[in-house]
């Protein structure tokens, strides 16, 4: 089994946004962990390690994306 | 069926490692387009359209997500 993490901070538009990722990733084919590093910050170390930058950011296979979803104007209405 | 599009230009480094991303896409549930916005730019006006500012980035049902995978110099050597 491949490992995706998804590291974030809690941003309510950020993440219902991102769980569209995580629904489309292959659960067949990864385990799927979703870390708060604002509530978990034991994590932090291990995200670091895997060269995490900014959140949120899905490690995958111990490769880091960064993604930047900005929330928009509009979502925050 | 769904809809993932990846948009990028065509760094080597990046693609490899976004294939990551691509391989991760539960192809049960996605259908998953790649473009090349260097070699395809009939298609700059869609991506703009879904929002698109820079590459790469990946399009999920119309949200976009940009992703900032910076090559590394141990990954150029």
């Amino acid at each position: 089994m491949n490992n995706a993490i998804f590291y974030h901070a809690g941003c309510p538009v950020c993440v219902e946004a991102e769980q569209l990722i995580l629904d489309a990733i292959d659960r067949s084919k990864y385990l799927v962990e979703v870390v708060h590093l604002g509530e978990h910050s034991d994590h932090l170390a291990e995200a670091e390690k895997f060269g995490v930058k900014s959140v949120p950011a899905l490690v995958i296979d111990e490769h880091v994306f960064h993604i930047n979803f900005g929330a928009s104007i509009e979502a925050l209405k």
